[in-house]
């Protein structure tokens, strides 16, 4: 099972890749930042993030994608800016048809750290451990992205063998990429 | 020059297309509203809006877009659900290469009513006056809609409204039957 982890975010939104190889093992694929140009006008940087995350879900095929909760914070203007990107993304997802699943930053940090008001770097190099990288995944939103794939895979009844049909060219080749490096 | 305004909404989101015949005069080309249906998952609610956005863009190819601008009250999970919806009507318009414009909700009653604390029902009043309307557009996210059309086209190096049709008397003790009711 391939599992897309993605931290919406208007200027920097975080995606990261990780395959359940069996049951309780995963194996880190890809992660990175979508990160639309500062001098875009606001919807030229909807626009960007939709297309680069169409290109990515193309090029990935998960078996399911897994989104961070928009903020519930106090500050409505923030929550709105958040939410306008959250929105394209969502859109992107269920228009490549994808299984979608939503986490609160919460729910993502309990289930990776062991309690919902970790930091982002403990976060980060609880990631590293649990997908046994040799070097932290950088930046912050990245590894956040990973740790909200890995809270995917942990939800009960989510440890599925990989199927074989999903053992697709690209996918291999993404695969043989990844363990080169 | 034809407008469409957009009053963004996950549940009910108003357009209005309206066309500047000549300096100062305006006539109605359509208006309604959005509505996935209730029982619908919030992303498809999202593909919903996205895809019908797209087909009236298709449609009636407006010269300029105009989209209320997020609500910045204290509630951040309404401003975020709505920032979703007005994420993808901003992707929608964008990606259709269409000019956009952005107006907060107390700038387009002051454009259409004279004051920015109008209620909705005297703005549909003086958009049914303005546009010169046998009957009331209903329901109110349309009249909206057509509001906000009508705010971009008064805009200082557009066309302005003549502003004695805010000021007669018997405009005002229209605007005063329509608070009563």
């Amino acid at each position: 099972m391939i599992v897309l982890g993605i931290d919406p975010s208007s200027t920097s939104t975080g995606y990261g890749l990780i395959e359940e190889v069996r049951q309780r093992q995963y194996r880190y694929l890809d992660c990175g930042c979508i990160r639309p140009g500062a001098g875009l006008a606001f919807e030229d940087r909807l626009v960007f993030i939709y297309d680069q995350l169409v290109q990515l879900l193309t090029q990935c095929t998960p078996d399911a994608v897994a989104v961070e909760s928009t903020f519930f914070g106090k500050d409505a203007d923030a929550a709105a800016k958040l939410g306008q990107a959250r929105g394209v993304i969502l859109l992107a997802a269920r228009k490549a048809g994808h299984p979608m699943a939503h986490y609160p930053p919460a729910e993502v940090k309990k289930a990776v750290v062991g309690h919902g008001r970790a930091t982002k770097e403990q976060v980060r190099f609880m990631v590293c451990r649990l997908l046994a990288l040799k070097e932290l995944p950088r930046p912050l939103d990245a590894s956040d992205a990973l740790a909200i794939a890995l809270c995917h895979c942990f939800q009960p009844g989510r440890h599925l063998p990989p199927p074989s049909s999903r053992r697709r060219p690209e996918v291999e080749a993404l695969l043989q990429r990844v363990v080169r490096r």
